[in-house]
């Protein structure tokens, strides 16, 4: 039998690949040739998948939101009971903090695609093509707090809900600048969480 | 009389030629040979002033920096009469968005540096110098609006003046990347600001 292969696999090494080099120097650097040497595998063959760079940045871009959003889907799954509104809003913005390697990595990453974005018109439209859905989540689980009585009804679910995305990506920041421990970015988030809930 | 050199001035004019690269294509791509061109000098000229490429970025962020606590003096200095902490919290916070071309610019420049410095210990230990001054002016803001009655004692002006920061630098990048039109990131502070006070 011929050698079959697996077609989505070598795509998330290829993603994979890319991401190392990005979380350590950026995507400037990241030269098709070099993705190929990082993966493993040959120019041709990855040249097979991506044709440009461009096309290969799309793609790891949106690997990167699906696995985000499934870390967070895992991480909010195995919550037991039925999680309140503040524990769901809680549980998603640690997860979002660069709190461990692996998300640590992650939001490097989403730094060097933020920074390619600002002067990369396609790439700037798949950038933001996350952050309505999230934005939604987020205000979806104020707007439950609210009917609950656990935040006073003159407060904006969707400014809220924006007001919070904004403020963990800040500290993301500065964590990564090591401006603040993990547990002190979490502390505010808790002091902010505190402010919201009644 | 020999031609005299204004060394401050051939400093300055160096920085800003690394800004213009570093908001179009960030700071990996800035060679010494390409500052020097765009600053219409030549490489030994500017060796004379940075000797690496180190010294040169370290040299520009302190400029930044400079120039970005000079913006928000003189926008504070502007304000009739005793400004409130209030105001002065929110022509700060106006004042680092990146609301016009030359705030948008600073902070192009801004990120290109966070990337690097994540890297980069020395670069990072620079590039957190200003942020403790700035946490403890929005903290001093704070403490004169709780002792005027404008916010509830029980607020910590330390941790309200991460959160501050923190929100501001996240909108930041959200006006970057045409998430956010300036006037809702404002808008957005606002409602940050009508929490915090009472």
């Amino acid at each position: 039998m011929p050698k079959r292969v697996d077609h989505d696999e070598r795509r998330h090494r290829i993603a994979e690949a890319l991401w190392r080099i990005a979380s350590e120097r950026g995507l400037d650097g990241a030269s098709l040739r070099d993705v190929a040497a990082e993966a493993g595998i040959s120019l041709g063959q990855l040249q097979h998948y991506f044709r440009t760079k461009d096309d290969m940045l799309v793609f790891a871009l949106g690997h990167i939101s699906e696995l985000a959003a499934r870390r967070i889907g895992a991480r909010v799954g195995s919550l037991a009971g039925d999680p309140s509104p503040r524990t769901l809003l809680r549980e998603t913005l640690a997860e979002m903090l660069p709190l461990d390697d692996k998300s640590r990595t992650g939001q490097l990453v989403q730094i060097a695609y933020f920074v390619r974005a600002v002067h990369d018109e396609r790439l700037r439209r798949h950038a933001k093509e996350g952050i309505p859905a999230l934005r939604e989540f987020f205000a979806a689980q104020i707007r439950r707090a609210t009917e609950g009585g656990d935040i006073a009804a003159d407060r904006d679910p969707d400014t809220e809900a924006m007001l919070l995305i904004s403020l963990v990506d800040g500290l993301t920041g500065y964590v990564l600048l090591d401006v603040l421990p993990g547990e002190e970015a979490m502390r505010l988030v808790d002091a902010h969480l505190d402010r919201l809930f009644t």
